[in-house]
């Protein structure tokens, strides 16, 4: 079975156009004031979603909603909620009609200055309720703009005790970025290499061993940039952050992390490999999105990782496996398929 | 010729000191303030730098300020210009001092919101009469607070210009770090991916074909996620920002930047060359730096590369020779060794 | 003929949903980032929006974009002329889809602190390309935020004369309102009554006699509040701000101005054609719009306002006719029906 | 008996002299720093306005202090309670020398980001020992610059279970406006507007049927803006807002409201009555205040409204003495006289 | 003769009544808007300051406006100025009124982020018009926010070259203060302070040699804090600030300024004559004003300084007469008496 | 025996070097990021500033931090309490090394929006522990940004009540100064000044009769500007802030504070003896500092304070040996000598 665990709504234009309205009716409709999408319009998204899986092998998708249309930052906390929940919801009903092809990860509503808790009605509800199996987390719900604090700050840590509590996976996957300087495309990579360096700096495996984090794209720069806090690790790290009482090296720690493979480069892929452990990553694609481009040399989209990965010569047939269906499986352990 | 491309000056402590004393002046003792480094303090520090060099093997450094001391941001033009030369005339001084061992790369005034153009005194002013070979740019002077234009922005333009008619290489590396969010090191990263991205979205070798520009840190994230860019250049790069005219590939742009190989790691460094061509790399270390952590594997520095890349078996020779001296001829071509 | 003055496009939801992509992008795509409707998608909202002007009878109406999804405020220039420029193209298809049904008046891009001549390559592409027969202006580009100067301010003068010169009205209509404190639709009417009172202090008539402009929905408070401004204009207003040289009463400066209907209410109505003189007057209805609420006690929506109007007494029928179509064609004097 | 329930102090220039004494003294002679006002000098102000009252046939006058006076936004907060104190006990010692010509409205302390129930001593203070019979509110004690929260907000509901407690009335009325766009007098109306809306929004009577509110100058812009309000509610309010449960039209919610007269136009106010119900109305003239030019036309001052309301045809004679004394003493229960 | 130097004008309460008018109306009685004062009222105003004069034997006061009532910071460049006018033509009508008690010192417009030139007509109208004497300036238009550059900054000069060429004092007295933490009254030593170390810093008298610039309150600290300074003097200010070629010591640069006697301290002012020498100094009292307490130990008010000052013993008889005339008439060279 | 009040570590550049990194650092390499200094390095030092009080013939200094280099503002906590640490540690080690000529002044943590309560520990630490005679207290640790409430202010309250308790003196001396309008030298002298004037209109000395204030620099401005505030105790002070309950004059109050004679000016001196009472004072230096420079009359350095204190005829032998060591002694009871 090939699982895709991370993978994105797509959604029908209503939902995008609702957002317009959202943002900016201010209360002049009410709270909360929620995207109408009938089962027509979500239908015919849902089945052009199966194709697009079809056409490359996948048999089930991860779904989240697609992260840049999110809506976090300072906007109206109502509206937050509102917004959040008609994506998860909208997912839910594509798990309804196709339920043997996906599953959800459900974002969760943030809000600069809002407590971390303030999240946990809808995870309750997406986790219990609708059967989601792991969330999507913003870390950076300011969008660029500085006011969140990185992930190892003690700001987190009710959010990641009711993960463990839930034994539920986070997806790491930064959002909106609105600083005027990065596209949300260049923050994601940042966001998630800045992820690895707060948490690895707050020792928080050591606090947190049952937590499971996934980062996106396969960890931003940390794999590659490797040496970098090795060294560090070696200086500062380990006589100070883990008060000589953490493992022996970097890796150690890196591997404590869980990584998907939307990297979309057999190279870098092998890079990826073989620097974390195949067993510590899961397929995804991301696909249908940023990995929609033909690649000339090959005349297939550079988001078809299937082939890619399946001729990696350095991989066991069980590695490859984990990689395709075992450790999502572990990873996301109410999968349930 | 071993050749370390990218080194920063170690500086006695009586800079630093005097760098504290110069934020708290406000112009209470005048301007400009200068630093005071008696040339005993600075010979000590010198051959203590000689000492490190030799014994990893390098023959030639080429030093530039210790990128997280410079002063940017909000701070006092007076000051900027006067802590940069402070800086750059002790490079020039320990030049003097072991002229076979040490070039000089350039820092340059920076500040949120002057025009780049107010740099170009002190540029002149290394090149021409202090015969160095390359300046060292940071391309973030707001320093994480998101009020500078990215390295694509206009603003940047007449920078470019003054470096190709000066045949001078620009040396890419982030400075300071101050949103509280991130450390400069992890800045470093991050502003090495948006370097690259956002010149490649300016298309920025199209209109300066000449400019020679050199990525610190082995090109921060984007070696490693060139998937995810070569997809958008097809999709959007090619038709829209490179008006269909552009190569058939991103890595045809990549390839034209140049990068050093500051990554600690041999997995990552072939993963470098197979992605950006050995041609295209020169030798570095930050030595004596952030990779200063002894591996407990090996029990040597992690940024004592010359052995892990003589040690890489797909190199050829030449390739080797470019590495470590040719390609850094090429590349700051007033070298004059 | 029975012209409708005041009415909005009524776009497919691709249009909304591009807006989404919009705000996120921070050229990600590059620039300019255009939407995308086929003539199919149009087309349907096109006969939809006919269909319902066939319900009431109305022959033509001049569409503007729908003023609360326009974007002004500090978004990217480059975004903002896009935006307008898809709007007002899709207003222009709509045009030649039903030529004998539509005019366009045109939206322009208007950015916080940018000059007002940045939006005149816009007015004279829709005016004398596109065949529009006016404007519509957002008095405060600021969106709610205090960041505009009022409509007296010599900041507008420019764009008066340039209105002047191509002899074409201007239809005054806030759009987005994100203060936090009052919903678009509140700031619609203070925004109106704010553009009198501070074309009249600055005595605008005077020093522009020809200048055309209409105030959306009745003019906002002042028909209302109209003996509240009598008195300032005795006690203040002709002494000081028109140096005794201006008309005997402030009513006679009211009815330099142009109103619309667009009221809903028959003793508003009534009231407004009294104060101002139903000469200054053009019908309008925002159809569909924020009328479309049907009224309880005659089943019918409240923006059906032809029958209302005609069922107005004191009105002479060269009155009535003057409000359905003749006041209409002298304002918009490029109408060419 | 002719009760005028919206009039303004009329302070001797000492008052006012020290206003801008207090406002830049901050601290330098203590607090509290209270305003000094001899008995000649009031008994002479006040005589003044007891012949314009006379003049006109004005029995009894509701005083207030003048509200664009009144300190908020944020003032030293001792600042703003002294001066508060300093205008009621004006008043206060007014209605001493007049007892049967005056009552007295009182201003309460208000400061952006102060919660309401830090005005209630003084609300008793001047309630419970100076016998006044309502309290003037500023509904934008941020004075323009969009600090406040609207009236329909949770934030002012203390004040609201206050005023029904003592069985006294509010009277909204904005103070001083600083944005630099609207004049106090502009921001007067978009205030009124804004109050009655927001309030309607919250469905604030369905929580506090026996709140008293007086929105001053006949309503802003509301009743001449009817029609947009009620398609509104049968849209969004009915259905979201009222949670089915509201009454049949916006009509039932604007009558309760209570309204003044001030509104200086025979039409205005026959479309007031016809509106909102004479029996909801209460003389009002704000004399001597905006109202005081004198029209052309009759030779009178335009707050002279005793006639023209007299003169109104469709006001029976039970509506005309309900107007002129019987609504006021059923909203100012505690009038007294 | 005894004139007094600095005094300022003791307005009717209608002024200052007017004041408050002024800030609140945000142009909606018109611009300018002026204040009324009736020349009975003015007279009892200024007759009243005779008899004070008279009281303690003063021939002469030199008026200028009372400093912290002022109108500078952010506010309304047309209020700024139309205030300052009304100031300085109560001025000119009371020395009308008296002209032989009587010189006027102008209040200047100023504004923060306007250029100093900006105050020139105003300059013009005051001495060439109305024959004043000098300017008081203020040398923080930012009214203790940190906005105005300080005194020896060259944003001052063009004013100062300006003074030079009028041959006319300049009396540095700040006025207003926001920053919640001084009042004005402690505003105004630390300013006085300011303004002589800057202009000492910036070598203003080399550059300026005929420019006569008079400190209010005995130069603030600095005569007492001279030891400081002239340490600073030989460490810092010879070497950098005067190139070596500055005067033998701090001394004879703070012998250039003039300074006033309104230190009500016997001690005090012995401590001044000493430091910079009585010929620099002018007699002063601020009379009416802060120095108006009683003294409980003499039973005169603190500033009645003429027989402090005769009761000196260490002052010649040319030194007293050079206090309370000569020195005076030196340095308003145009005061025609 | 002579001690010195006043005077500041003079550490090894290692320190201020230490400090440039703690800035840049931003938790790069952990909390708490402690400075390194070596014994032989502080030992250098010490025995330089043992040489130079020698050389005046001081016996004993109180060793306070070098204010103008600790840490406050908005900086890091953990920086600023890491960065108070290391200094306070110096000054002990120093102390340790000269026992007999050595006692310490403990700099404490601040910063702007902390409770003051937040540096208790540290004060517990230094006076407990490590034996320090009092604390060096920051006015405004806002560092000339008003954002700190001045010394009257309830704020500070709970620290007298600890520094009672603890029988301890606080030294009020401000620290760094980033306004852009002054120096931090400049500022020193207005804080002092406004720590007095702000504690005397708090009438601290009424609530905590046993606080010990130690004001530097001999007072600011206040000695010398005492007439001002002598009257404003007349019209004010008395009557409003002590209630008519304070002393006789506003000499009294001022009496209540203790002053360092870091004047560096016989003049003054006397002035100051006068004017507080010479058994007020107590001996201080600043030296090595600013007091430093050479004056060309003397050919010593304005900071050999004590043969001008003992050619100061007006002195009795009591009071000189008072000021040199008896006052010292009263002023700081946990001395130990």
């Amino acid at each position: 079975m090939i699982i895709d665990a991370h993978a994105h709504l797509v959604a029908p234009p209503q939902l995008n156009a609702h957002r317009t309205n959202l943002i900016v009716a201010q209360g002049q409709y009410g709270y909360p004031y929620r995207a109408e999408v009938s089962d027509a319009q979500l239908a015919a998204a849902a089945q052009n979603n199966v194709d697009i899986m079809d056409n490359v092998g996948t048999d089930v998708q991860l779904l989240s909603p697609r992260p840049f249309t999110l809506l976090h930052g300072k906007a109206n906390w109502q509206d937050i909620v509102a917004w959040t929940m008609d994506n998860n919801d909208l997912i839910a009903r594509t798990i309804k009609m196709h339920p043997t092809r996906f599953r959800g990860v459900a974002a969760i509503p943030q809000k600069v200055g809002a407590p971390v808790t303030d999240s946990f009605d809808e995870i309750d509800r997406c986790i219990n309720e609708l059967g989601f199996v792991g969330i999507l987390l913003n870390p950076d719900p300011s969008e660029g703009t500085n006011e969140s604090p990185p992930m190892g700050d003690p700001y987190w840590y009710p959010l990641y005790e009711k993960m463990i509590e839930l034994d539920c996976p986070i997806h790491v996957h930064s959002c909106n970025c609105c600083n005027g300087r990065e596209s949300y495309d260049e923050h994601f990579i940042n966001e998630e290499s800045l992820a690895i360096t707060s948490l690895y700096k707050a020792a928080i495996f050591k606090r947190y061993p049952d937590l499971k984090i996934m980062i996106s794209h396969g960890g931003g720069a940390i794999p590659y940039q490797i040496g970098r806090w090795r060294s560090h690790y070696q200086m500062f790290g380990k006589p100070r952050m883990y008060d000589n009482q953490g493992p022996e090296l970097f890796d150690d720690i890196l591997k404590q992390f869980w990584f998907d493979t939307v990297l979309h480069d057999k190279n870098a892929l092998e890079h990826l490999f073989k620097t974390v452990g195949a067993d510590r990553c899961v397929f995804g694609t991301e696909r249908p999105g940023s990995g929609g481009g033909i690649d000339p040399l090959t005349g297939r989209p550079y988001d078809d990782l299937k082939p890619v990965i399946e001729g990696i010569a350095g991989l066991t047939p069980d590695e490859k496996t984990g990689l395709f269906e075992g450790n999502a499986r572990k990873l996301f352990s109410r999968l349930d398929l």
